[in-house]
Formats: C-alpha cells, sequence, structure tokens
C-alpha cells in the first residue's frame, strides 16, 4: 500500500495505474475509521482494480462552533484498516496541501444543501461539495463508494456528479451498525456510557418507524409524528429532526400522499455529539 | 472531423484518443467564430494531437435583459472555421444536453467574479465557470485555450483550476485585432457602420495608454485617469469602466504604487452592443 501526502504525486501515480488499464475506485473519508469505512473500502476492492482511500478533515465543512479542532486523529490505525481492507493507495493531505491560502472557488448544490443538515449546518454541505469535488479531480475515480449513514450528503453528491458531468459512479454502502444497532460513526467515540446508552433510542426509533409503516393504510405523515413524538420522549435525546421523506428529494411526503418507498432521517444531539440516522421505509400499497 | 452533440459520445471518443497516448487540447467557444477563435484552434494543433473545440450558447452565463437569444449562431461556418483551424472533433451540444432540467450545481470564484464584468452582469461568471466544468470534466483536456481578450474569464478560470485540481493547463492566446485595431469579438456583428468607426477609439485608448506608461515616472493611477477621461470624450462611446490594475488580482492600483506590469481594462457600450478590450502595460521602473 502506498501512501501520498501531494495532490500531484497521487495524481500521477493515478493517471499510471489507469494507463496501465486499471479501474480507479475511491473511498473518501475524514478518518477515524471503523467497520463503516472498511465495508466501503472492501466494496470498492471486489469492483475495482486500484482502490485509492482519502483520509482528510476537511476544515470547509465544518462550522465555527463545531468539533474540527477536537475531530478525532488516529492515522495509524486508520491506515492498517486501509491496509486490511485492501486499500492500494492512501491519500493522506495536510490542509495546507488541499488548500492555498487565497483559495476562492467554491461547488454549491444549490436547493437540497439547505434543508435538514444544510439547515442546522449552514455552509457545510458546500464544504463538502468543494472538497469531494477536488478528492475526484486529484484521484478521478471511475467510482466512489459513499455510506448511507450520510443520507443526503450521497444524495447531494450525486446531484453533483450529474449536473457537472463528473465521469464517476457513485455507489451508496448500506448503514454498519452496532450490534445494538447504533450506526456506525467516527463521532460515537465521543459519547460517555450512559449517552452510548441513550444513543440506542434512535436506531430503535427507525425500526418503529420501519413496523409502523409496514400497518395497512400506514401514511408517511403519522409515521413521521410518531416517530417524533417516540424521539422527543426519551431523556437525554435532543432531537433536531425527524422526517419521512421521498428519497430523491427529501422533500416531505404530505398528508394523503401514497408512496411505496421513502426515507426517515433522524438528527439528534446526545450530550454534546451530535448523531445521524435514517433508514428506508416500504409502505405498503 | 468529428462532431459529436452527446456528453457521454464525446466522451467516450475523447477517452479512446487518450487511451492511445493522445494530448487533448480544448478550445471552449460560444460560436460565431471569427479568427480569434480560430487562433486558439491554430494554437491547440500546434501543441496537441487531439484538438477538441465545443460551440455552445451558454445560457446560464446571459442575465435576463443580455443577449442571448439574438446572439449568433452560424453553425455551419463555424465548422468550417474549426476544420480549417484544424480540429478534430466538435462539441455542439444542445441546452437540453447539457442541462438537465433541475440542474442546481453552481460552481463559483468568490470575489473575483463580482468586480468589473462580475458588477456590471451579475451571475455571469458562476455561469461561465460551471459551464467551463462541465465542458472539461466532459472532454478532460490536458490544455485548455481562452483568448485574453476575456482577460477576467481566464484569470477565473485559472483561479477556478487551481483551486479545484483540475488537471488541466491553462493557455491564454493574444487577443487579435481587426487592422484598425479593434479586437475580434462574436458581438462585432451587431455594430452598424458607424458604431463600428466610433469603437476604434477604445482599442487606439489602449494604445494611447501604453505610450503614456512608456513615459518616465508614468503612476497607474495617471494613467487610469487619463484613459477614463479620453474615452469619456468620445461621442457614442458609453464606458462602462477604465481601470489600470493588477494583472493578477484585478484590484486597481493605488495611487503611490510602483508596479512593473499592469492590465488596462475598458468596458463599453457603442450603440447597444457591449464591447470589451485590454491591453498589458509595461511602466518604466
Amino acid at each position: 500500500m502506498q501512501t501520498y501526502s501531494q495532490p500531484a504525486d497521487i495524481h500521477a501515480a493515478i493517471r499510471n495505474a489507469r494507463r496501465q488499464g486499471q479501474t480507479i475506485g475511491c473511498v473518501p473519508t475524514m478518518g477515524a475509521l471503523h467497520a463503516g469505512h472498511a465495508s466501503l473500502i472492501e466494496r470498492a476492492r471486489s469492483e475495482c482494480s486500484c482502490v485509492v482511500a482519502t483520509i482528510f478533515v476537511n476544515p470547509t465543512q465544518f462550522g465555527p462552533s463545531e468539533d474540527f479542532s477536537r475531530y478525532p486523529r488516529t492515522l495509524d490505525a486508520d491506515l492498517d484498516i486501509c491496509r486490511r481492507a485492501g486499500a492500494d493507495i492512501v491519500f493522506t493531505p495536510a490542509v495546507s496541501d488541499m488548500y492555498s491560502p487565497n483559495a476562492e472557488t467554491i461547488v454549491r448544490v444549490k436547493d437540497i444543501s439547505t434543508i435538514l443538515e444544510g439547515a442546522h449546518r449552514p455552509g457545510h454541505f458546500d464544504g463538502v461539495t468543494t472538497v469531494v469535488s477536488k478528492l475526484f479531480l486529484i484521484t478521478e475515480p471511475d467510482r466512489a463508494y459513499f455510506g448511507q449513514k450520510d443520507f443526503q450528503q450521497q444524495l447531494i453528491i450525486r446531484r453533483m456528479v450529474r449536473d457537472l458531468n463528473f465521469p464517476v459512479e457513485i455507489i451508496t454502502c448500506p448503514i454498519i451498525r452496532e450490534p445494538d444497532g447504533l450506526a456506525m460513526s467516527s463521532r460515537n467515540r465521543y459519547l460517555t456510557t450512559e449517552e452510548r446508552r441513550t444513543a440506542t433510542a434512535i436506531s430503535q426509533s427507525l425500526w418503529f418507524a420501519e413496523s409502523m409503516a409496514d400497518q395497512p393504510h400506514a401514511q408517511p405523515v403519522t409515521v413521521q409524528l410518531a416517530l417524533t413524538e417516540r424521539l422527543n420522549a426519551v431523556p437525554g435525546i435532543e432531537l433536531q429532526y425527524a422526517v419521512v421523506a421521498c428519497p430523491d428529494t427529501l422533500i416531505q411526503i404530505p398528508a394523503g400522499s401514497r408512496v411505496a418507498n421513502a426515507v426517515a432521517l433522524v438528527a439528534a444531539r446526545v450530550g454534546t455529539t451530535r448523531l445521524l440516522d435514517n433508514h428506508i421505509l416500504k409502505f405498503r400499497q
């Protein structure tokens, strides 16, 4: 496994691999890797001849009061996980390798970046789409792998790829969960033992939503209301949003509309830690 | 010479050329080609083994009261010029081939897009950088060629390429002029005979600025003032701006600053036609 910190160096290495007929798969991460990231690298390994993982805690996607400086940085452990999961190349740039001091270009996916996570974290998705554009242009992948855990993110990146003609196929991979259901996240390590126990209420509320959706005549709005009430009743959970929305637009499904599929999306604070989860719901027709 | 209207088709053709070891040169245009465009294609021909010209009148870079609908469209003549100048491939998409109805992604180079042309044409450069990003991702060139006539545009595209890590070298080519000095522009064909005569005052004012800059102790601000006064005195010219600025930032050079090089940039209306011109000034040290 080769590691690079300079964009020009990894670009040359990947161009070389491509010239030899290899298919490039890219897994962009912020490090602090866990089994969810490993599953993305393994999926890339199974589909591509050259697997590139990127490890970069991107400052431009953090708000001024967010956890950029304390975000976990575990490079040695990350490289072990990359190696075991089958990465060929790892890109580990410093902030100064990625941004010139007077950088002024942004990539913005307009409407869908301003709702849900975008409403709670203004500017967050501009940071994400800008850095992912840069990573795509540096690594020039045929396929790129993202986790469904960040549902809105993978949708926004799909829009960006479509709108800007990036020659990249976006593969969204299933959420990987702890045995008790908690969606894996680098931020889970912020949780105290008690908070960790409380946090299981989030995934449990999504299974509850799934069983409600499976009832005859279930309506998305009814499920959304029940999901919200259930989470609001849990001590230690500060709900930010719980919605049942169209999986392609993230627009909430209005009362009276019948749909086959929807996505239930939850964001909540547990202590000082912000957690996300989501689940696809199938409604009986 | 091959022509394509579908992004996927031209992308496949160029990927194929690249696989055969070819170097790709791209010349993005809005059609209505003239000798200035031909010089870009010829320059690409001399430096690249596969020359791609794109012809697309991009609606997103026109303001609502601008000339999008009446912008000259001369496809047959354009293809002749492309052929004679040495293009291998021409991309002629329709608007619907380039933009899905619900496209919502923009590429924005922030500060420098809001001054000069950006101040007179709000949103113009967002349209330019977004469509050029798309054209770069569709044609994946090693080098792309732009005219110095649109000085701010080539500078903004250079910033974008640097900031987003586009693997493209930007080549800026000299302004091509009519025998009487008027900078070639697709919009010159809007001019009446009398306006055409009036318009020569613009390039003449730039030669005047050049000779002023060449005087001992000449100051950029003095040249800018004289340039402005001279153009304001020409009947039939409605000056929008005349500035003497740093060629890397387009910031006007303050009084008392000594510089070796500056760029004089002029925008003016002649009748209903908006014309641009510019010239590099060398100051004695």
